[in-house]
């Protein structure tokens, strides 16, 4: 979908929406929180279809895994634990190696997760599938609409590897040496920053998942906030093998490269010593890449301190941007 | 999917499912229950593709319509009430009008229904929409697996309706008379009976929604049970509209036309009495077709006492039965 194609259709939906006590958060984040009893479950669907979210030539391992990676992202984005699953499969042709391949990429990383298979539902139609995952917060929700001016930006693990490895994928999808092997890697199995989740709750302000590159996502919060930022792009996090493969390009792959399923939050000042620390305990690296203002402008600098003209956010591959 | 094809790729996830203290309810019935915090939690999910679950002129009301009925039916039959929605919708084009069409016959249905639609997300693709709902129990789970040799079975409505309606659906669209229109409207805009729900959460041992047909979707709940069942067809309810349409077929149409979303319950002798009151009460008549017995047979009875030989249970129009 295009930015402009998907205000359209949220049009038509967000009207229907009005306050409800049992709905602490609705429409316009990356999951919904319901309040059920005395509980508050945050509550995410996403749906991943052939052509548009993965090649038709992906492994049914990286279709299985992708399906659940990119709700679990969501999940850790409100500050959630993932807990349950349901999963809905639509499939053009019964294929038993690849149905085996597939809930093995699915069913594993469900394991690892701590979250378990809860039902479903099987069609018949072009390959597509539906997750939708539920379970409880860890504490306050987190939201995409909590960034306030003076928040520093903060951004897990490294980006545009993700994007680099899709063009492996698109390519002759195998890898020639360690490096695209390791690009191609982080493209087919995202993983989700699932221990990430707990310290968001604590101490992030507002937060949203990467999935379609940095500079879009980091609108949405920036939209939802009512706010600005600057990020400076020479501080944009980059692995090794990224600069090794495309050093000249990574400004741009890390800006708007998608499918990278980070997490990007808006921090007080005051904590984000503590943060950086915890979550080095848990093996991951936060970057501090600039600032929330009083906007509402988004403002990249470039290594000189030069703006940097604002391309598009990217859109997954299938979509043909308007 | 043929029912072969069906069972093959649920024996790739039931094996993965573990019981589990939080999970009461898990793979194998009409929906999940999870326990959360002091509230169990009915949980479904249903996808609806273009060309297998509905034609593709379908009015884009009728699809937004079907798309949750279809899982307010399975809530109903779990004996809970739908109050939360997510909605993922996969679009191969934007085409406002449709989209005005589409939103408006899911949006009114959810207003009728006390559901809040809580998030969701849109992608680009094959027309296919699926939702899930979420609410809590009126009581007990009614879980397809209850039912006990000498309960009554139950059923709501009338049958073959909308079997008879998708043949005028996929012939040239219009109804001719009245009784077509009536046809047509039973299988474009299935009515999930969810005044039925706390009375079957109160009375019923065992409950199914039909979508694939009765004796396709009775099987269902023999097999979760561990019995059996004789019914005898002269009893399945007809409508009217039926009975002008298509007298001769109609018992082939009752016995395993698709789509009626009607409740098939099992229920104990002594309170078959008080369930078809109170449903009377909301409107909703109750027809009892025969009986559970020790199984594991499933007999069909014609009106001269003779066992019917059965066919398969239908598949939504695109499948291709093995």
């Amino acid at each position: 979908m295009s930015q402009r194609e998907f205000d359209l259709i949220q049009r038509y939906f967000r009207q229907a929406v009005s306050p409800a006590a049992d709905l602490p958060v609705g429409i316009g984040d990356d999951g919904a929180v319901v309040l059920a009893g005395n509980t508050n479950l945050a509550w995410v669907m996403d749906t991943i279809n052939e052509d548009v979210h993965f090649p038709h030539d992906a492994p049914g391992a990286a279709v299985g895994h992708r399906a659940l990676a990119v709700n679990l992202s969501d999940m850790v984005a409100m500050g959630a634990q993932p807990r349950w699953m349901l999963l809905s499969l639509c499939l053009p042709e019964v294929d038993e190696a690849w149905l085996a391949d597939f809930s093995d990429g699915l069913l594993s990383l469900a394991r690892d997760s701590g979250v378990t298979l809860a039902g479903g539902d099987t069609t018949r139609g072009p390959l597509s599938v539906a997750v939708t995952l539920l379970g409880p917060l860890h504490g306050q929700a987190v939201q995409r609409s909590g960034a306030r001016p003076g928040d520093r930006l903060l951004v897990s693990g490294t980006l545009g590897d993700a994007r680099a490895g899709l063009d492996i994928a698109l390519g002759d999808g195998h890898a020639a040496d360690a490096v695209e092997s390791e690009l191609l890697k982080r493209y087919l199995y995202p993983q989700a920053r699932l221990a990430l989740s707990p310290l968001l709750a604590r101490h992030a302000r507002a937060a949203i998942d990467l999935s379609d590159g940095l500079v879009g996502d980091l609108t949405h919060l920036l939209s939802a906030s009512g706010v600005g930022a600057t990020i400076h792009s020479q501080r944009l996090p980059r692995s090794r093998a990224l600069m090794a493969h495309a050093e000249e390009e990574s400004d741009a792959l890390a800006l708007s490269g998608g499918d990278d399923y980070e997490i990007l939050c808006a921090v007080a000042p005051e904590a984000v010593e503590t943060l950086v620390r915890e979550a080095a305990a848990e093996g991951i690296m936060l970057s501090d890449i600039g600032e929330i203002t009083q906007g509402p402008e988004l403002t990249v600098l470039d290594r000189d301190g030069q703006p940097v003209p604002l391309e598009a956010g990217f859109s997954h591959f299938g979509d043909d941007d308007a």
